[in-house]
């Protein structure tokens, strides 16, 4: 059941892995990092850079897609793939998050979660069929289950309801499965009580998912929780299958999770960042409106070889910036995915080589942040 | 005097030639398109994707550059070019048009131009020494003569004491050339009067000027005077010399003016005209919002071979601009700068194999606009 997913290395000091998953649209070597395309594109970066800059599997929304321009509209257009120019794999996220941010205006039920769109107010129902059968109309290589959300902060009585339904869910949406081509993942909740997340991963390992995920990370808990969540829960799930630590996020807390064992992240960080002008480099984070970059004629970063770095001046991307000019995001996109992109894959050369334990702990591996 | 330009071909039946210009950053076909590169960048275009579409050479503002981030600074790292990272030729303007279109705050005298700038209210003098040392400092292949753009509406009276001063600072601006490897074109004004125009380019004519532009035009005249100003204008300048409409402009301006004589040409027009959705095919001019490209899943221009028509549909870029996606801007860009250079390149060949007569007269040399 779990051809899909080959882990090729495991490191002998940690539970870091070297894997390989395949999919409809190619192979996917983990760790990997997946740049966040929520409206059918990755904002401000075209496919052709993406691939350059070795960026192997993006992230779709599925919520952001059904509303606009719509999911029937994307298949009779040939699927997700055929529509935004990307012909590597893709997954696609449940919307159970993006409804969860509408805290105000939904509503939560056994069948589902009814909410007003946040483009025009317009009354919608998610459930875990329809989730499944937008992801099917989008093609995506990988869907997510349909899951709850849970605020960090949310009591342990709502915690365990929530909890419970959303295992319901896992196996409605595991009934819903439309196409042989795409893979299905389970998603861990349980809030921030341990007992319910290693209960939750528990019941959802049994369950036929081709591979797990824990959500409800990143939602304002502190950084000691996230590490703490995430490494038991790992812990937890099947080695055979990848592991995606959803929403996640800095670069250091991607190479501490790598550590504990997870496959697949995604964060909106490097490109949000980017278009706020606040890019990732081997010395740490860097503003690009500081004054003393008003003259400085070296490169973002000396020790970075993606187009921006390769071919512009501290000096010239401060100006983007200051004059508003759409060339700044475009820069700056590239270069804090072509960061995230280049630290994966030093991750899995550490790993290949035998040396990740070492490598994690030289002050090379996650840049002062 | 001349070397630096050479007319290859000319064509038999109208005044078009196909022409060489040399430049210190490399060698101009003409005609050619110059893309406005306003603030140091082709809005949402990379330099690299300028390259690939055949652009050959840009345009650079010196009012805007002046102003930010200022041309000592862009001289200390190296000139324009390396600040913009764009190693073919650049032409940068005088200002003169910019500071023309501050009518409110600005104030003209013999020695130049008191301004406001348009973005701190700060005082600025332009002189035709001080635009000179600008343009010096920003290193561009060929510079502008500083002039005064007059209002089409202008009184004769004024447009003659105008002209009288534009003349004066011409002068001023030959003698204050700073660089060997920087041509200077003069400008011809005169207003809507043809009799000013044709003295103030047979005084023009007379001066060391490397190339000649026609200036003043697409300020609120008529189409009809435009192609008439241009057309008589055109006459009275120097054979060996490049000829340069300034600022025109929609792609039927361009043809007819490069069977007029015209070797080089400028306009913003495919660049807002992209990020305003307005996209040049070879059906004519598009609105990239129209309902019926919603579900169409061809190319925008099917005859077209840029980088959005190889890749993306007619639904997904209404998709992107209905979204208000950065990337909207970098496709519709790159595919109205492909339009033109393409129109360009066409013109060129058409004279080349002297059939620009017949070309130009065929439904398929400018689409229906």
């Amino acid at each position: 059941m779990a051809d899909h997913f080959t882990v090729i290395k495991k490191d002998s000091t940690t539970e870091a892995r070297l894997g390989s998953l395949v999919t409809a649209h190619g192979v996917v070597e983990t760790p990997c990092f997946m740049p966040v395309g929520t409206q059918g594109t990755v904002k401000a970066v075209l496919p052709r850079d993406l691939k350059e800059m070795g960026c192997q599997i993006l992230l779709g929304n599925t919520y952001h897609l059904y509303l606009r321009p719509g999911a029937g509209l994307i298949r009779e257009l040939g699927g997700l793939h055929k529509f935004m120019g990307w012909d590597g794999p893709i997954l696609t996220d449940s919307g159970g998050y993006q409804v969860f941010s509408l805290a105000a205006t939904r509503k939560i039920s056994e069948e589902g979660v009814r909410f007003q769109s946040h483009m025009d107010g317009s009354s919608h129902m998610l459930t875990p069929e329809k989730v499944m059968e937008i992801q099917a109309a989008l093609g995506s290589d990988i869907a997510m289950m349909f899951d709850e959300c849970i605020a960090h902060d949310a009591s342990r009585d709502y915690v365990r309801t929530s909890t419970e339904r959303t295992l319901r869910w896992a196996e409605r949406c595991l009934r819903a499965r439309g196409r042989e081509d795409q893979l299905l993942f389970g998603i861990i909740q349980g809030g921030m009580h341990e007992d319910l997340r290693r209960w939750c991963a528990g019941e959802m390992s049994l369950m036929p998912f081709e591979g797990f995920a824990v959500g409800g990370l990143g939602v304002g808990e502190s950084e000691a929780m996230l590490h703490a969540i995430g490494a038991y829960t790992v812990g937890l799930l099947p080695e055979d299958r990848p592991r995606y630590l959803m929403g996640v996020g800095r670069p250091e807390d991607i190479v501490n999770a790598v550590r504990a064992g997870f496959d697949m992240f995604d964060c909106v960080l490097p490109t949000r960042n980017a278009r706020n002008g606040t890019l990732f480099t081997s010395q740490g984070r860097v503003n690009i409106k500081r004054a003393d970059f008003a003259r400085d004629p070296r490169p973002l970063d000396e020790a970075c070889e993606c187009y921006t770095c390769r071919n512009f001046s501290r000096a010239y991307l401060r100006h983007l910036y200051m004059a508003g000019e759409i060339l700044s995001s475009q820069l700056n996109s590239q270069h804090n995915l072509y960061f995230y992109h280049r630290l994966m894959k030093r991750c899995r050369e550490a790993i290949r080589d035998g040396r990740f334990d070492f490598w994690i702990a030289s002050p090379m591996s996650v840049p002062v942040q």
